[in-house]
């Protein structure tokens, strides 16, 4: 119904929020928005998009994961592929845009180009990511992994709270476990993929601007830290006899916290905290807390833990307690690639808006892509303070409306020749 | 059996570690030690109590309550009591000490004066108080509150964890719910209440001390704190743009720590923590805590209180945070009689050391003695740290001698007309 689209420029923003609105009430448990991975809320999203997706002139299959894959042709039969998309899972209790946009979006470009009767040289799919959060069995990202070649068929086993493999989950969805190889795109057509995404963050909300060209996905370290103590009673302990867990894990936050903010670049969490015994009249013991340390430079990152470390460690000796760490997940810091920076820079400019460049400190699905090709990221402003991952999540209809003109502007002028240039080896293999 | 008892001066300290051995075998846990109100333990641990108080000369009694009272008559019928005594009952995984030496060490003192035929101007009240620690009714210190008249009837309808009331253990037991105002010594014959108790502190151990002056029994309040910031992103919200709960609170510990520390006379402990959403990857938005703050003195306790919050209140404001206080315990300091210290202080020094006073930061029973009669404690030291409320609670037979014949020494000098003398207000109504 191409004749039934709005003239371009106009209406993309107010009818992507309309369409965020239609999704959200797709949920678990209304109000609240709610969509697991394999769920029938995540059959009725999925196909609701797909429709979206062929009103905009797209081709659609469901792949064996799960995922909604849309495909608008090039002008030739083998045009290189240019793949953008983002999830339609959601945390619980989410807000309504994070994930959506990145679908939303593109299915609007693709529609105006529809309605215009425009092909480019490229070839865009729209991919729905089924899952991005890992909220249901604790693995994520395994749309993109498993487009990346890096899928693990060990997490078939992997059960759901009710004891429900994925295995089980996806036969029962009418995916494929046995063909989840075949979604592995390295070293096929694609030569970029550009997720649009909802930022997440104030940076853009403070900055007053709707958009900004995202330069890496950071890294992130994650650590458990265990303060030991002695206990003691409240009342009878002096000050100064006091070897208190909670006191000196205290002045861990705080360094932690000093550190991140004295060293641009990182960001520093500590956003669990267990205090044992755990009594009104008694000293603390044990005190375990986590640390979740980004950046979007692994060098910056790693000499950021060995620092707080090392102050934890000082914090420890003053005060005769012991602590230990347990780094348990370390993941490298993903750069967009510079090229498509560039591109996508240069669409924000014809919309008469100046460049923002800013790390992401999320992780989202374009960081799995570097081993099928180059990636980019375009962050649209998140109003209400920045939140995210919350019922209170807001866009507006108007960054809403040039986010989209700008995506659209980045693939009628993407030119795959420049992407898949010298020095962007990403295309086959690359870093993982 | 007075026959049976070995010369003084010499078999105190071991006798008395070898009785703490014996009532330790009497738990609900073996090998931990821990005896609740009312239950099989405290009938049998009474029970043994009891025969070591007629040996020693005693007669004995059950009270309505379930507290064993032992009493070695005076020289005349109408003699004026000294009371002494402490508790039977423990908290759970408790040490062997608190409480029992209070009772086993005037028990070997009236055991000597026994074994001497020795009659004083006194007659010597030992009591075994049932609970002190209020492990099972959440109502603590039942015995002693109930002989200043201060036993609330309400707290018989209090149940345990199996939903068992007081009133219904309490008959059980063999005890008399309706008695309970008989218990009431106030404006009676009881002159003084002398307790002599584990330091359950480092104080002594630190100062190389076997006994100490108890100065006040401190007085406490307790604070439950509410930290209000804002949850975000741990990956996407820069460091200066947080709200973060956590963060906040942990400057508020070090507050006050920091208080405490500069300020002598008080203790402050955060003994508990609950930090939410606790997740990994997100900023803490509420983050509640306790304060359980001490001191000998109310009013140094009450500028700490007002200094402390006002602390918090800036800490909350510079970080965007909201704070909240609920005083939900206020207990004023009782302090020990000045006359009986120095008899206390008397009786230290025949034993030829040096008489050391320290404020109590543990609450005993005797701090519940003022509407009755004045009161004063002697402390004896704790090893292994000052650790007590532990199985690692340790006291040496050394210790527990010399300790042992300085209270003898203060019975056989104890003189009632002094202590009720003009400036000794107490024996009728007083302080609550």
């Amino acid at each position: 119904m191409p004749s039934a689209e709005p003239a371009p420029g106009t209406s993309f923003g107010t009818q992507i929020l309309a369409r965020a609105d239609a999704l959200a009430a797709i949920t678990e448990d209304p109000p609240g928005v709610t969509r697991s991975y394999l769920t029938a809320q995540h059959r009725q999203a999925g196909e609701l998009i797909a429709q979206w997706m062929r009103e905009a002139g797209m081709s659609v299959h469901w792949d064996a994961l799960g995922n909604v894959v849309g495909r608008y042709a090039g002008q030739t039969a083998d045009a290189p592929v240019v793949m953008t998309g983002s999830h339609m899972d959601s945390v619980r209790n989410a807000g309504r845009y994070d994930g959506l946009f990145g679908i939303l979006s593109p299915i609007a470009c693709v529609a105006d180009l529809h309605r215009r009767a425009r092909r480019l040289p490229v070839a865009i799919e729209v991919v729905a990511f089924g899952d991005e959060e890992g909220v249901r069995f604790g693995v994520s990202l395994i749309g993109s992994k498993a487009m990346a070649g890096r899928f693990d068929a060990a997490w078939l086993d992997q059960a759901d709270a009710d004891g429900v493999t994925m295995r089980e989950a996806l036969q029962r969805f009418g995916g494929d476990p046995q063909a989840v190889a075949s979604l592995d795109r390295r070293g096929g057509a694609v030569v970029a993929f550009v997720e649009s995404h909802i930022e997440q963050g104030p940076v853009l909300l403070q900055a007053g601007l709707p958009l900004g060209i995202v330069t890496a996905i950071a890294g992130g370290s994650r650590i458990r830290c265990a303060v030991t103590g002695l206990a003691g009673h409240a009342g009878t302990v002096p000050m100064g006899a006091r070897q208190d867990a909670l006191a000196a894990a205290a002045e861990m936050v705080l360094a932690l916290e000093r550190h991140c903010t004295e060293h641009p670049g990182l960001v520093g969490t500590v956003g669990r905290m267990t205090v044992l015994p755990g009594a009104i009249n008694v000293i603390p013991q044990d005190v375990s807390f986590t640390i979740d340390l980004r950046s979007g430079d692994d060098a910056t990152r790693h000499a950021a833990l060995d620092a707080v470390r090392e102050r934890c460690r000082a914090i420890a000796t003053r005060r005769g307690v012991r602590v230990a760490f347990d780094v348990f997940l370390e993941l490298g810091a993903a750069p967009c690639d510079a090229r498509l920076q560039q591109m996508l820079a240069d669409a924000v400019a014809a919309q008469g808006l100046p460049v923002h460049r800013l790390p992401s400190g999320a992780g989202h699905d374009a960081m799995e892509f570097p081993p099928v090709c180059p990636m980019a990221m375009l962050f649209v402003r998140c109003g209400n303070g920045g939140i995210s991952h919350h019922p209170s999540e807001s866009l507006t209809a108007s960054d809403a409306q040039v986010a989209t003109a700008a995506l659209l502007h980045f693939f009628e002028h993407v030119d795959p020749s420049r992407v898949r240039g010298p020095s962007g080896p990403h295309a086959v293999g690359g870093r993982a």
